[in-house]
């Protein structure tokens, strides 16, 4: 903290062991490929307002009171039509009084943390994970257990051989975090039998499932396994989603889905009075009457998206990318040949206006991820995929000599 | 945490020094005096309509961005509006980069406390206190020196006097709280002259200022002295505030007011990605037409509210009892005879359906605070705060003996 002559140094007054400070934001890079922003020319907002309108004119005068007249939980409205959502989409059967509404699924991240971590504790996570579960963990001095995936998501045997490991040396995990349908940042979906199989193990070791479930809206088949808090048979799986990637993630409105013993225990410490409720009223309305409409129509656009993602791709890196054609999602996970650090490569692309995401900072396995990076497609138009990627692969040739100018050259051509 | 047969058990896996579970939500008490409620008549729901209107129609697309366009510190209008209410209403300097908006003051004071305090630090509060912000003290093992108040505030002799005796013991204070602005719960406004004493000695010996200002806005007279922020030539005050008194609690935005150097450190502790963006650009759009229309109308028809109480209470209570005409805010202090103990008095009027809150849980002096209540007025109606009243008198009696039948039925009749 810097500290002008004559101004309060609060400097010695800090906690330990805050992050440092922020810079002061400069706007949005010309080439965006990172956070979780959507594609602009798909926000309803005509249905949103028309949502916005029906709700304030019916129920505006309960804005006078914290929590309308719904309690804590939240919105119940928004619950009930999570109640019918969750058993459609995920085939999970709950009631209302199950569901938290919080401020994004990130404040259902820290409040599971709450209630079930100390440091010291050791969670499961997977090994490629999101950026903000992994800095979570890290700064509430938890030991995290990275488990390598594959294409069927994060790797059961590999989970059995940890819990065997920490068993041996007398540690119960807190959880197994996964997010298991279309996985961040690798988009893979884990499949039934693996899912089965996963809740066997946590059922065996006593170590409860913590599923994070904030993409699963997006699949370009529509299809997707039950969730995995469907399928547990003991109540051992807490469940989190979000509407931030289904219909605008500003809205900031996520949910918690867990027994009432659960619950029971994470709402005391939720001590914010209620997440916006103008903004689950709004959700609410709307969602009753266009979410199923809304979101297939969403994911045919985000597929055009990263479709042009993978062209340039293909174009621009030719050979020198590799990545999956994920089945949902608003990101690629792409690997580099194995002499590119993409933490390097991020601080070029910054400068010269590209924004990227770093393998290292969505990994615990420094070495797996190095010639890794994450690129999100949903925000961007088409056309500044194209020119962002052809933008980044300059970089990236001149910081690597890869891709070589040759091939790209010819590619583009051809 | 109950646990059914077969279901799993968290239990032995929770945090150490959770709160009790909560109890499911059954609904309002039918006489309800707690909580920071509102008055549902004095939601400005046409425009507040209009606002929304407005702004998803003109920005609506931006829901696609977390933080909109405006970056992590909140909507730009929003702050923008606030640099010209903040300077005009508080005397307050300050730019749009100094002002960070939050989920209702809650989060703010969460944020400051996540700045300053770690387990075994020391602050300095008014010794009766709005009961969350002790009750976070408490759980963060803050060591909690309460200073008492007279008609003009926190008394300063009384904070020389502690701030002297933990500088003998090698203690610096992380800070002095302070609801300097219609405190909660006394209601009482700090003069000009003693807010200047307050920051020299604040300056004096090292010790910041925390100002919450957030009942501010609802004074009848609608004039207040500068806010200590205002006053302070040091830049040792960090200032929190809210829409929630002045607009509708269950909006859910608040803001803080700090110099850069010390936001650019809360920044990075603020990991929700964002309040609610819908709330602040509706809030936004009608706060720049209709705040200053708005809140003079929203406080007189308090001043009717509270006046009903203040006749319900002399009426049913007789001079059993105590309470000063506070110069604005939703609640009132009453001191009942000395033979009540609130808490009690509290439990058997929850049973008789009234909600009240005991001295006890917003003071950290119990011997000042057992005979004492807080009395909120916005929510209920005129006829609810006089049936209440009643109830609540009926309840007093018949625990207590006061007030006496007699003097009662003489007055209600007088």
């Amino acid at each position: 903290m810097t500290s002008t002559s004559g101004s309060f140094d609060f400097t010695p007054l800090l906690a330990a062991n805050l992050p440092p400070a922020a810079a002061k934001w400069s706007g949005f890079p010309k080439y965006n490929f990172v956070g979780g922003n959507n594609d602009a020319d798909q926000v309803p907002v005509a249905k949103l307002l028309e949502a916005s309108t029906a709700v304030l004119t019916r129920e505006g005068a309960t804005l006078a009171t914290y929590g309308l007249n719904s309690g804590p939980l939240g919105y119940r409205p928004l619950r009930e039509f999570l109640v019918g959502k969750l058993k459609r989409d995920a085939g999970i059967t709950c009631t209302a009084d199950e569901i938290l509404i919080t401020s994004g699924s990130l404040q259902g991240l820290d409040l599971v943390n709450g209630l079930l971590l100390s440091p010291g504790d050791t969670v499961l996570i997977e090994q490629e994970c999101y950026q903000g579960s992994i800095t979570r963990l890290t700064r509430r001095g938890i030991n995290i257990v990275g488990i390598p995936l594959d294409h069927d998501g994060m790797r059961v045997d590999a989970v059995e051989a940890a819990l065997k490991e920490l068993k041996s040396r007398g540690v119960r995990a807190k959880y197994i975090y996964t997010i298991p349908t279309v996985q961040n940042p690798t988009g893979t979906i884990m499949s039934e039998e693996r899912r089965r199989e996963l809740l066997r193990l946590a059922d065996e070791y006593g170590v409860p499932i913590f599923e994070d479930d904030c993409y699963a809206d997006l699949i370009w088949s529509g299809k997707r396994p039950p969730a995995l808090y469907a399928m547990s048979k003991t109540d051992n799986v807490i469940h989190i989603s979000s509407f931030s990637k289904s219909v605008a993630p500003a809205l900031r409105v996520g949910y918690i889905v867990a027994p009432w013993a659960v619950l029971s225990r994470i709402l005391p410490i939720k001590t914010d009075a209620g997440s916006g409720a103008l903004e689950q009223m709004v959700l609410a309305e709307f969602c009753a009457a266009h979410f199923s409409d809304h979101v297939p129509k969403l994911a045919k656009g985000l597929r055009v998206k990263l479709e042009a993602m993978m062209e340039a791709l293909a174009e621009q890196f030719g050979t020198a990318a590799e990545f999956d054609d994920p089945p949902g999602g608003i990101f690629l996970w792409v690997k580099l040949p194995d002499n590119v650090d993409t933490m390097k490569l991020y601080q070029a692309a910054l400068a010269a206006g590209i924004a990227i995401n770093p393998g290292a900072e969505w990994s615990v396995n420094a070495g797996h991820s190095k010639s890794r990076l994450r690129l999100c497609f949903a925000s961007p138009s088409v056309q500044e995929i194209r020119d962002g990627v052809a933008a980044l692969a300059e970089v990236c040739r001149k910081e690597f000599g890869v891709p070589s100018r040759s091939a790209n050259v010819e590619r583009a051509k051809g």
